[in-house]
């Protein structure tokens, strides 16, 4: 079983490394661009396991490890087709 | 209109974070977690244009700057209901 899990900053969090991203695209010409940000995506390969049962390990592997719930928010994605 | 780019590494290329991210979360007591790979979300906010052009002009952005294109592999989402 495939879990993904989408990591973005919580609005009004300064994010410097979008900041840059949209300035880059702008100096290379790229004027549509008008904001920038960016996250993580993690991909889990888990043992498989009752739905609910394995979405609310991974909302605690979040909690605890992969997103720092201060200034991050997550959404979680479960995937059985894929191996 | 948004467009989402998931830049991920492509098979094969190590991926240290991700090993880094299982053995953590084995260590935490995780012991379902079999492996974990981690890419980058990037999200644009770009002034409205023709959808196959926008497309084209995302790709370009991905081929220069988002991406780099000798172990990273991209996916481009455009989503014209948000503004």
């Amino acid at each position: 079983m495939i879990a993904r899990v989408y990591v973005g900053l919580k609005p009004g969090v300064l994010d410097p490394q979008g900041r840059t991203i949209a300035s880059s695209l702008n100096d290379l010409g790229f004027e549509e661009v008008q904001d920038a940000t960016q996250g993580k995506v993690i991909e889990l390969k888990l043992a498989n396991g009752e739905r609910d049962l394995v979405k609310a390990r991974v909302k605690e592997m979040c909690e605890k490890l992969l997103a720092n719930t201060v200034i991050e928010s997550y959404r979680i994605e479960l995937d059985e087709t894929e191996e």
